[in-house]
């Protein structure tokens, strides 16, 4: 006869899984956490369809699941939402998704009518597969943390990147730069915590004296001679920073950097950014970056001790807020 | 007995509803609709517990529930709640709740952590009251159309007001402002509405030199000699655009005019607008401005015909779309 | 390299929030508790929406938010949505909403066609924000437990106030009152708790006799020369249950004592229980009783021990069943 | 090649579904529709699994399931959940449950602590499977209503029953009796609809002076030489009202009448109803009452006509409410 | 003064719960584990309708609640979802479902239009009744566990079958069959676990040269002079198996053995079974077999102890599907 | 002023939409319809987001969205995810969800632990997104129905194909063969369509003589000279079904002929299927075979026909089943 006791204390158990598009980043945390990832199948049938096992009981564990949403996307977003069911399915306790780049976040509304909302469908389908937390980073907006039915833990990555700017940077004098008329408010908060130095953008607008040049571009704010720091939440083909850079160099800045935290350098964007006259451009390795996408001015920073500490907070019920100061 | 149909055509009903923050709104847009606001008890209870019943059969209609959120803001919003209950039990076929000004819209991402998303409650509180569809006016933040599970017609207002500055201002050099770093966007937009002319934006910066004073502003854009046209979706306070006109005066422009969506104009906001050497204030009706508040220089434009359209569009499964050009 | 363990105990933390509806007994409660109330930021904007956030970290902690459906009670309402929301995004591990009164627990059903049933509304609206379980006490009608989707812990006040007219009126006949035909069941309750007294009620009536003169009112039952005990769950403008006291003394009650679990007191409610004959007026405390609603007649007992075993309980796996002789 | 239609107008299709256990109403009230009720099979496996298939196409049908819950009520329960499902799943385009007499109604609150909410869990069930709105007769108690997340048509019996007693004994002296203290509210409604009657109930009280004896009866209000129409909404086992028919005779009553609306009748319940010594017995057929059960003094009122009506008033967007004079 | 320890650790509490129908199997369970059956009242009132209450507290418990699904089947499984309500009212932390045989899956798709999918809909009731997880044997095909949203701990019965025919027979060249085509897979692990042995099944098939006779039966595979070993998942009637068994010997068996899971045994089903010619007939006791349905060839063996290891796995956070080799 | 009717009759109206993954298939089922697809915009963004809006106006339209699911298959089903999306936030009045071949139908159980049931994940994204209905040819089991909480219109290609293969071969002794043991319920339903011919299956089992050759196949059935038709419901690396007619081949059969409703047809398949010596090899094209997949035995057969007239059922409220004699 079996002899099971009544009652006791529940335990708690950490469980790092990992999708297959980053595996390099997936490990680094597992190495700052001290654990390793969980060993699992995971594979595609010859249709594509992915099949996952995992290899060890999950049941009652605390579930980490990263992946990073990187090309062919649509596959690594399913096979994330795959993962999620099956630690459902063998009775995980608590689920939480780790996408350190947010998938479909620039569909964050609907540009002009009939279009989807994707960065709410995202949401939607991940509390549908069982997720009960989102761990992501730099949002594209941050009103998408309302997208989730759930908490959302939201790191920020831009005091990585401007320690580095500022300690790479020590005598300039800097002003730093939004690509576009969206990212403003993001150039104020590098500007403050640079110290409170100027901002600028560039402004796109019709020309009214050449009605068949639909757009010019021009500077709005204070470059001359000064290092401008072009920041943005990710760089995909490097278009709109890469003329920005040009257009700031030709009304006078001495120097460019370009600093963002997403690097998804589709298509032309390495040649761009490697070609645009940008002093140095600084990513962060949310998405990988793969030695052919590299160049001589490209500096990443890691994102692993961030996501690792924040998970430990989530694990252990401290605080993730505090690791920023309250500010997330 | 009784001999009944087995078979028939369903009929649609349009019905319009009217909660009692905003009444004359509701008839002027009934007006336009060329109907009658369906009769209602609607009363608080001596404790403030809101009472509402509607006096004719709701039954299969296509309800329309219009209700201007401002001040005491949470009661009209239960009251708009309430009403959507109601209706739900009573058989409508199809809620519309309609807000002109969506209230809690500034709570659409926590600021920092331990913060509320009311935005996104506000949008789940009418899906689960009974709501099938919002109607909105110029959202703080486009992304809050995602906060609802269902279709958001977001309706603008951004060519009622710059049509009218353009034709009250045919000779001047504009300059569009934004008050903050968080608008530019928005001016961006303006700008193109008005033939593209240049933008400008108030920055806020910590002084690096004064480190008493916490933040020094100062306006990054040309606006000397120019019409500054500040621009927002709303005004409170009126403390952030009051101060932004004395700036814009200081730094040459020849005149501001404010225009902006919403005239919220809580507290002090009448006397700011008032005294902060404003030639002209333009908001729409989207909320109550009573006598007390206006002030000569105030002009207020009637969203009501835009209301009406709209409402006219969904109930003839016309396009909502196709009235903003494809924008909304 | 942080090292973290992999696997440990979970642990539980009691933390009490306090919407600003009723801080007195909020505190009392923590005093009960040896809590103190979690700091927070709460304050209201200009145009009345509510701002909340925490000053301490919440993740993981069993919550307990504590807020009384006084006037404005719309305002309180919100106020502890948004508290209930800002803890799901928080982390917090489980949230409790105390609502020592159950706000529109009047409208509880459609007493004609077309009305809402706010009742359930509200428990809908918290469910959807975040809470898991309700505590609240003496609801209008018990089946209002059934309209939150999770469990309700509903505590009774029935003994508290019982125990003391026992003790007050130790010599006394008594004779327990239901004000209307509608409260007679619950009559029958304090009847049993009092050791098996008669009941009686007021009824309302059409007189035949009189067609013009709407309605009638006599006693049903033996209240002459008696005490009569006129019981109810709430009291709000006093007009009922005044004109109850008066056709019990018309009707040869010796002295009429009233004793009801939420004191409303709404409008006129204080100067008619003041001057209605009534020899002594009896409430707890779940809704404030400022100083200008008191009356030298006035008793008032507080609530807050029983609100403190209770979360005990609930915190501790304990019984709340038990508090009440297995009736709750 | 097929040539199809890409547009037109949509029809409506009432069509009537019957459980198999009151089949006699459901037919009477498919005469009242002048409609036939759908041909399917329904029988049970050999262990008691219930099987059902529609002989006819439902698509786009407005669906109406009439079940009566009576014993084995589990059984029809589950074989009205399980037209439900078939019916979603056939694509039907709306599905209202009618349930003349309302299972597990009774169990609508917690009575002591760990019981269920049967009542509520019924209304989930529904919804579950696919139920867009109830139809049914008398309540037990009006707040089950909110326990359906949607619209509830709730009929009343009580015109029926009132005018058939009104004009059975016009020449009477009538008091209208509960039978207990949890039913004085509906007596009262009684009274109102007889012209201003008396009320009175029996009340039942723990007698001070014999300990040893639990509970004492004595009749609350003036029944001498009266004639008492002792009304509730049911009659289950008969025990409760039989001995109210006692105390009502023994305490001076010149005649007793019985009138509910729902004539549940299990067990000892005929036996008892027609020795009880009233004069008369009325009931609805909202369940059936077989040969077997009937006795000389019993009447049974049918309550197709009013079904039928407000099946009508559903399916063709009128009022059901306006049957009731805006009482439902 | 109460003084509450403001944080603490956790603890978890097994209870067992057991519905009414098959008692004798939740008390063998009870007793594998070591621990006593909750004490509750539940009984039937007059009509039918089932009243649940738990006799001790069940706040915080580990509860699993246990059922089999025997006729009157629709009353046990009703029994059991109001098991589940009261429990999740009470506040019980997490609601294991466990279904021995696991009513209506047979209902698990549409075999022809406009029926319902009735397994589907069980698995939504106790999801809405308050089901965290379910537990269950040998279903009758594996897609049902997709039906719940959560996880199922799908035990299988087959290696307990196939060990006990294996050791009963340990000498006969045995060939596993299915008694129609749709169990040939099951009968192919079957061969599995009996080392490799042949298979065989009975076609069902229109005989195209007796128009008149539908059907004509017979044996694909090898049978001759080989002990027949029919397996299934389940039986109800009998009627197909006790056919099959009259195939097989007049096809040259040289003894058959039935073996399944679930022993329903409906109807005809013991005379059927014990009359066919099968040597010996295996169940579980999933379902009761009462004495009245026992014959001299059967033979019953317990499944008791798989739940028991099955429960204690799934309270202590192990494995269940270690118990199967991974299997399950 | 505008003047709108206040009530009239609602329209219904058509829309057909295509995904981009078997455009052909689309546009066939849009000429059978009498229809065009919808013109939209749908591209991939560089890193392989993709977006979809439509050019005209969808409001309260009947939308039936089609895509097959083919490799890249995550790619084709996010995008119809999208597409659901976008409908849904564009007033769509019903949005079915057109499958032909259904993504994942494989993963319709756990066969081991710790895995996902991806199809159900499936049904469920696609709720989430707005599907009201999904219409889908051949699932890979019946029992994928029950996966979706709404109405699934399962067409079953079986007589389509059924019909071919008896045309082409009217003379042949057919024996209708199943790749494996999970197959036969289908051989059995083909036989049955064929007349009443034999079945037969390919039956894998551990040879107990030979322990250390896992696995022997050996065909169980008679095959002897006849024209054996392999059937499944999918044919993905050919695999399974080549080695299939070999072994038919080698145990005798005259000659193979395969048959399968979806053709995947991934890496290896078309070399498997040319050369393994069946005469012919018969699909739908509800997945798109290009022409390099193509090969001198195969017939594909369109499907599209069979889509248009259940599009027009649903479409026009007729009946879906009734174009399977009641079977779908």
């Amino acid at each position: 006869m079996i002899v099971s006791p009544k009652s006791g204390t529940p335990k708690k158990n950490l469980m790092l899984f990992a999708g297959r598009s980053h595996l390099e980043l997936a490990e680094e945390v597992a190495k700052h956490l001290n654990v390793t990832i969980t060993p699992q199948s995971a594979y595609d049938f010859a249709n594509g369809e992915i099949f996952v096992r995992f290899e060890e009981s999950v049941r009652g564990c605390d579930a980490f699941v990263i992946q990073s949403h990187c090309d062919p996307i649509n596959k690594w977003i399913m096979e994330q939402l795959i993962m999620v069911d099956a630690l459902k399915r063998a009775s995980a306790k608590r689920i939480t998704v780790i996408m350190p780049f947010y998938g479909y976040a620039r569909q964050d509304k609907k540009h002009r009518g009939r279009e989807p909302i994707t960065a709410r469908l995202i949401a939607d389908m991940f509390k549908t597969a069982g997720a009960d937390r989102i761990m992501t980073v730099d949002l594209h907006t941050a009103q998408i943390q309302g997208y989730f039915d759930g908490p959302v833990d939201h790191l920020l990555a831009q005091t990585l990147l401007a320690d580095y700017v500022r300690e790479a940077y020590p005598e300039e004098n800097i002003t730093v730069v939004s690509p576009d008329s969206g990212r403003v408010r993001l150039a104020e908060k590098w500007a403050d915590q640079l110290g409170g130095c100027p901002v600028a953008f560039i402004h796109k607008t019709r020309d009214p004296h050449k009605p068949n040049e639909a757009v010019a571009k021009r500077v709005v704010g204070d470059v001359r001679n000064r290092l401008a720091v072009v920041i943005d939440d990710m760089v995909d083909t490097g278009g709109t920073i890469s003329k920005a850079v040009e257009q700031l160099l030709n009304e006078g800045a001495k120097d460019v950097v370009i600093a963002a935290t997403h690097g998804v350098l589709s298509g032309p964007a390495r040649d761009r950014l490697a070609n645009c006259g940008a002093r140095e451009v600084v990513f962060t390795n949310t998405l990988p970056i793969p030695e052919e996408k590299r160049f001589p001015t490209l500096t990443v920073l890691s994102i692993a001790p961030l996501l690792a500490r924040a998970i430990e907070q989530v694990f252990e019920d401290g605080s993730v807020t505090n690791l920023f100061n309250g500010n997330a």
